[in-house]
Formats: C-alpha cells, sequence, structure tokens
C-alpha cells in the first residue's frame, strides 16, 4: 500500500518531532470528564473520582504483529486500539482514555502517518476513549506501536480471571477462529500476488473472515448486555491468544478445571468452509487461533436461564474441581486433554 | 556488552512468551494501596480514591535513543524508568506505578533481558513504584522499549506548563549540559575502541558527566522540598529535550515570553572542563543539550526569599509580556532571540 510511488511523500523530518505531534494530534478532542488535561504538558490527568483505574498495554510491531503488505495503515490503527480496550472489557470496565506511542523508519511518509492515525482516531470514536498522550520517535526498522487503555469501573464491577467456582458454566460471545483463518487467505494471497502480480484474486467468500482479521472490534456491547442481565460473570478475560491458552489462563488462576465440548464451539459457517479449503480441522483452528477478541467468562449455574437463547452467548464447557483437570469433549465424546499451543510471538 | 561470547546464553524461545513474563516479573513486588491488581489480569486495577491520576508514556528504540555499545543493560533499564516518572513529577505528581513493555531480537539471550529488568526494578525501588504490567514479545530488530509511568497528586498540587505569568522567576534544579557532553565522550570512546579494541581509556575525569549520561536520576526531592517551603511553582516542565525547547513550551503554554541569562546557568566545572577540551561552547550545550532530567519551573517573585541561597535551585531568569519574545542575555549583555533547537529524534 504504502510502497504505491504515486502516493504523495511528505518527509516526517520536514515537520520536526513537536509539529509532527501536533499536526497527528490536532483531531483528537476529549470527551470524558475524566480527563482534565490531555495531550499537551509532561503527563495527562485523569479524574475517576470513587471508581477504580484500569490499565492495560500492548506492543504492536510490525513483521512480528502485522503485515504491511495486506494490512491497510488505517485499518492498523483501528485495530491496535481494538485490541487495546478490548482487554479492558474483559475486566468489565469501560475504557476511557488511551495513549498511543508511534515508532516509525524513514520509509514512512507523513501521509502513512495520517492513514494510521485516521484509524486510531475512528477506533478512539468508535469505542468513546480520548487520546491523552504519547510519544512519536523514529525507528531503525518498520513500524512500532504502543498503546496504553485506562478505564474505569466501580469496585463491585470489576471481573478478574480468579473467580471462576467448579460447576460454573463458561461461555463465550460471538464465534471463534474465523480471525485466523482470515490471516492464511491473506497470506495465501500474498504469495499469489508475489508469483504473479496481475492475479485479481476473488475475495469474496471470504469477507468475513477477512473482516475479523483486519477489522476485528471489541465487545463493548458485553459489559451493558450482562448489566441489563443482572449477571455479574465470576471470571472473564479476552480471547487473543487463542481460546485453549485462555482457558488455562482462567482455570490456572480460579484453580479449577474445565470440560470444553467441541459440540458447543460457535462457529460461522464460511469459517468451516474455508477450513475445508484448506483442509484443515476447524475445531483446532477455533481452539488455537488467536485474535478473536470475543469475551471467555464463567458464570454461576444459576445465571443459565438468563442467557439461554440469547445469540450473543454461546455455552461450551463448565469447570471442574481443579484436579479433574483441562479437557476437550470431543463429538465422539473422548477426553482429549487441552494443551495452550496459543499464538505464541516468541517462537520462532 | 552483549556481545561477549562467553556470557551465558538461554534462548528466550525455550520459555515460551508466558514463562518469560513470569520469569521477568517474579521479583516484582506491590507497595502501594493503590494498587489494587498487579500483574497477572487482562489489565491492573488501581485505586486513587479522590487524588488524580497521572499519566505519561515513552518509546525507546535502539539506535535511536540509545546505544547498548557503551550503555549497561542494567542502566538502561534504570534509565527507562527515570526518564518515565521525571514526567510525573514535573507535574508535581507522585509516581506510583508502571506498566513496561519490551520487544527484542533473537539475538537478546534471556541473560541480556534479565539484566535490563535488574535495572528496572533497581529503579522501581528507587523511586518507589509498582510495575503492575506490560507486554513482551520479539522485534525484528533491537531492542525496544514503553513505559507508562502512573502517579497521584491532590488536585491543588499539580503543576501544569500553562501557569507561568510575566515577572515570574525562572528556576533550574541542579546543573546544565553534563548528559549531553557526557554521551559525546561516550562516542568518542567508541570510535577510539573501533579502531583500537585494546585501547583502555581513562575516563576518571569524566565520572560525572558519563554517569549523567548512562544513570540520571529523576528528581524526586523536588516535590517534598517544594512542599516543605511553601512553594508551588506557577508551571513546571522536566529538562529531556533541552533548556531552551523546554523554555519555549512553557512560554508558548503559558502565553509569556522569557529573559534568560547566560551568567546564571548552573554548570559543573567538569563539564565546562569537558566543553574547552572539546572546543565546545558550554552555553550552547548548556540550552541545548538534553537528558539532564532536572526540573524547570517558575515561582512569583514573592517566593523568591524561600529558594535565597537554596543549592537545590538556580534562578536562571524571569518570564515576561508574551510580546518580549523569547531571549538570551549574554554575558556581554547583548540580547539573542532564543531558538529551540532541542534534541530532535526525527531529524535525520
Amino acid at each position: 500500500m504504502i510502497e504505491d510511488k504515486n502516493q504523495p511523500r511528505t518527509s516526517i523530518s520536514q515537520l520536526g518531532e513537536f509539529g509532527l505531534i501536533e499536526h497527528l494530534t490536532k483531531n483528537f478532542g476529549v470527551s470524558h470528564t475524566s480527563t482534565i488535561k490531555g495531550i499537551g504538558d509532561d503527563a495527562a490527568v485523569l479524574d475517576f473520582k470513587n471508581k477504580k483505574t484500569i490499565v492495560s498495554t500492548d506492543l504492536l510491531i510490525e513483521g512480528v504483529h502485522f503485515d504491511l503488505s495486506y494490512m491497510p495503515l488505517k485499518h492498523l490503527g483501528y485495530k491496535a486500539v481494538v485490541v487495546n480496550v478490548s482487554d479492558i472489557f474483559a475486566m468489565n470496565a469501560n475504557p476511557t482514555q488511551i495513549t498511543v506511542s508511534v515508532a516509525v523508519s524513514n520509509r514512512f511518509p507523513l501521509e502513512a502517518l495520517d492513514e494510521l492515525f485516521s484509524g486510531i482516531n475512528l477506533a478512539a470514536k468508535e469505542y468513546n476513549v480520548d487520546v491523552i498522550g504519547g510519544d512519536t520517535t523514529s525507528s531503525q526498522k518498520g513500524l512500532i506501536i504502543s498503546i496504553t487503555a485506562i478505564g474505569e469501573a466501580e469496585d463491585h464491577e470489576i471481573v478478574y480471571r480468579n473467580g471462576a467456582k467448579p460447576n460454573d458454566l463458561l461461555v463465550v460471545t460471538g464465534d471463534l477462529g474465523a480471525a485466523y483463518m482470515g490471516l492464511q487467505v491473506l497470506e495465501r494471497e500474498k504469495q499469489v500476488f508475489q508469483v504473479n502480480p496481475n492475479n485479481q484474486p476473488d475475495l469474496d467468500p471470504y469477507t468475513y473472515i477477512i473482516e475479523r482479521q483486519l477489522k476485528p472490534e471489541a465487545r463493548k456491547d458485553i459489559r451493558t448486555l450482562l448489566f441489563a442481565l443482572e449477571i455479574k460473570p465470576t471470571s472473564m478475560i479476552d480471547i487473543s491468544d487463542g481460546l485453549s491458552s485462555e482457558i488455562m489462563h482462567l482455570c490456572k488462576q480460579s484453580n479449577v478445571g474445565c470440560n470444553l465440548f467441541e459440540e458447543k464451539l460457535p462457529l460461522d459457517p464460511s469459517f468451516i468452509n474455508v477450513c475445508e479449503e484448506f483442509n484443515i480441522d476447524s475445531t483446532t483452528v477455533a481452539i488455537n487461533g488467536g485474535e478473536d477478541y470475543e469475551l471467555l467468562f464463567t458464570i454461576s449455574m444459576n445465571d443459565f436461564d438468563k442467557i439461554k437463547g440469547n445469540p450473543n452467548f454461546t455455552v461450551i464447557g463448565h469447570m471442574t474441581e481443579n484436579s479433574e483437570g483441562i479437557h476437550l469433549i470431543t463429538r465422539a465424546n473422548t477426553k482429549i486433554e487441552l494443551k495452550a499451543r496459543g499464538w505464541n510471538a516468541l517462537s520462532e
């Protein structure tokens, strides 16, 4: 995208560091009363009054977390915000502010940064968070994005990973695995493009799964929905590394075991089609593929009636005594020990 | 340093992402009552009760902000924390928590990361901040550190950049320019070393200025001192980019001008000696060299008696009407318009 020679190219160094920050942040307004002071001082000043402050941070590195050959910069900016606010939603909290730090090598013109920040701005509006600070600098190689998300919640609302009890139901929002298969399609098309740049792929059948990869959304609706249903999950986490990995986190921190049922896994029909096309087992992808940014939580069995039939939620298993271990119960009713393979950014 | 072939080398990938985070953070305890939940969930949970929350963030990139050929990793970890808590002190606030995100290429063994985190840990103890979260991932090239510092302050304590008034005195803590000259000495020794690796430099005369570069400290004492003296600055900023650049920030945001007096600039004798050795004008360095991490602030003239003779403070100028502009008054009593050259991370 940014390699297109016909795009206008304004060198970042023309603006200087302070000019650049001013240019990139001029559209960022402030909408929360908790934002006393945003961009423009040594630090931002926030006021959460009697609420708790929730903080999460993520580092995204070109070539490790994203590939600009198929990830448009605007989408990347949007996704970088989504990834972070998703962690705040996973605490059953409300994201209110973010800081955004960006490092770029000199191959990026100002127009590329504008694209990135337009995506950040769009997501900030969609998720109603104020951009209150950050840092802009040069990198030796590629694009680096570091976002810290800050949120607020009443003490009694916050849901940790460690409150699941045996017999609690394991519930997931949305569907699983599509973001991973979207990535597989994009990787395949990239290779086809490298062999034949004139090839025009028909990506229509892959619209949903590609969108799950390139433009994921965080589940901002769930907090409101659970409140309306009068449900407080006993534990919660978001699915960034993959279902099995997140189940292991909940189990480890809550000191419980889990039975996960293969037949209950919510899968989108187009996802199943693509798995068949790629000859990959859909259950394996649904369990180990990451980046779905859905919420995984446990509720007391007593709350089952409140979510029964609700299309936002799928009960996919139940928690057990710790000694029973963590298992997948297959469609053939065999019990397989679940291993967290997840998505490991550090394996090579 | 880390290129030494005799050092033990444990590959990071042996631990995996979760194992690595567990390994690196095992020594991080929690000491603040405001830290409700630190590392180990989707996000940290903080409680500042009726105080305001202060947030600042910085991104440090190898080859741009530091050079590992003369910056030991432990010092780098320490400095990365100092740089961030300095921004919190510049708000007249008290740093309480940090998040630490690190990306490393596969040339870094686990032992190198341990060194880095031992420095981070040391600084966290020195400045009494809890490490409450972060992210660890791989990079395509070099080491990347992103730290977000969080602090607290009563509303009436917070000092912004925009409160300076004409006739206010401009005050700086400590001395100026040494960190920049420390960097010049280190750069020179690096070049000498590249020509003759057996050369053993005598760095004794440079101890102070090198320490100012490699192991700077943030002025955590000033907040307490100002409180004891019953002074609330009208504006404040920390000196990271250089004195002239910071003066421009205070003037622009406070809508005032400034007269800065060359003869008042606090310079360490060893700094002056090195400037002579390098044949560089010490005033130019004192004004434009960055990374001193001293505090620059303005106070009402009525508060002058409270700081008079205090070795921590030097009055270096006074603010004027905006229309008078920003000037350096030289020893020869000529008036030169001050230009913010500062340290520009994006110039090439």
